[in-house]
């Protein structure tokens, strides 16, 4: 597992073993992995705190290796929580991609940073 | 793109494709991303809050229909400043378990929610 | 400054002296700021994850430490913030209070954790 | 209640009746309280999003307003969670503040932006 070609299947077998072998599932209630994503995604913004646009571009190495290890936590909640609800990830992002198409047409959205509401 | 056998490279594309359109690449920088990730995960918290353990087991639909939004809201930034910044999300992921099953040995946290600095 | 009866006002100015000697006010615009505030909430709620609810009330020594310093985190920021902002801490929350009364009037809102929209 | 001049046990007070009355402390569990601050800070965050340091410091009206009730939030609760745990916010602070000035001496930390570990 790895390169980008990986499914999103995979990545969600690789957790879901890591968890069963520990017996976790017990404590994984929707509600608090919810909670782990927002906590970790915190961590991840922790990395980019008091920098500017520029700076962030070119990230210092420990500050990108906590970066990355922020990023996969992310995923891996994000994945396992899917999971444990039921929901098909990769459907939901074409859903969400698709609305947003209709929200942000090409000639009203294109180089503007307003929200659809305004557009 | 509508099964979990897609892969982390397919939702990056589209992801990419959608961004190019508009032109906004020139309002991501990793700072910001990390940034909407974080909202993004607010919001998904959001239909949690108040919620038991149980009750979040069963959200009603509307609130459950919000939850796969923000989910996909999540994955698509996470996967948009992966790729922004040259970081591999399979191979971070893959890096992460395996450190993760060093941390936490089956044998010492099966089933308990300590951290690994308690084990 | 020890005690509840300590105003605002006395908040800020041990807040703005600790920045002003250390020449940081360049570093503080409210972009940072209000990430500063979420990243310090984020670590706030760390300290809960994974807990019942029954759990959160009664708090082991070490996270009820841990949780104390990311709350005078947090309000650190937030009237920090504020002050860089120019705006009127007590005066918004009076108005917010204020606004909620309206939203969720005592005779229907009492007992119920329904939103303001569908009471 | 509408200067600085009020005290943090004023905005208790104030923030105490208002779930009294509404029977809701039912609900208010330090772990809810924790996602909510957490959660309104990711609203106060978001008002930002996209900006430059330069445009956060001048908001347009409407996100300006949307800014000042995000915090006014955060504050409601997070007074009212220390209020919920018997913490005294403004020791906290003052602990804090004492304990930052230790970590960040004025000689070592003045007009930098680096981290007390690697000061």
């Amino acid at each position: 597992m790895n390169d980008q070609q990986t499914t999103i299947q995979a990545v969600k077998d690789r957790v879901q073993t890591f968890i069963d072998q520990r017996d976790w599932q017990q404590f994984h209630d929707p509600k608090n992995l919810a909670e782990a994503i927002s906590i970790e995604a915190g961590e991840l913004l922790e990395q980019f705190l008091w920098l500017s646009s520029e700076e962030s571009k070119c990230l210092p190495v420990e500050k990108l290796e906590k970066a990355k290890e922020e990023i996969a936590d992310v995923l891996i909640f994000l994945v396992y929580m899917s999971d444990t609800m039921g929901i098909n990830l990769v459907e939901e992002v074409e859903r969400k991609i698709e609305a947003n198409r209709k929200k942000y047409p090409v000639n009203r959205s294109k180089g503007s940073k307003k929200k659809y509401t305004d557009l």
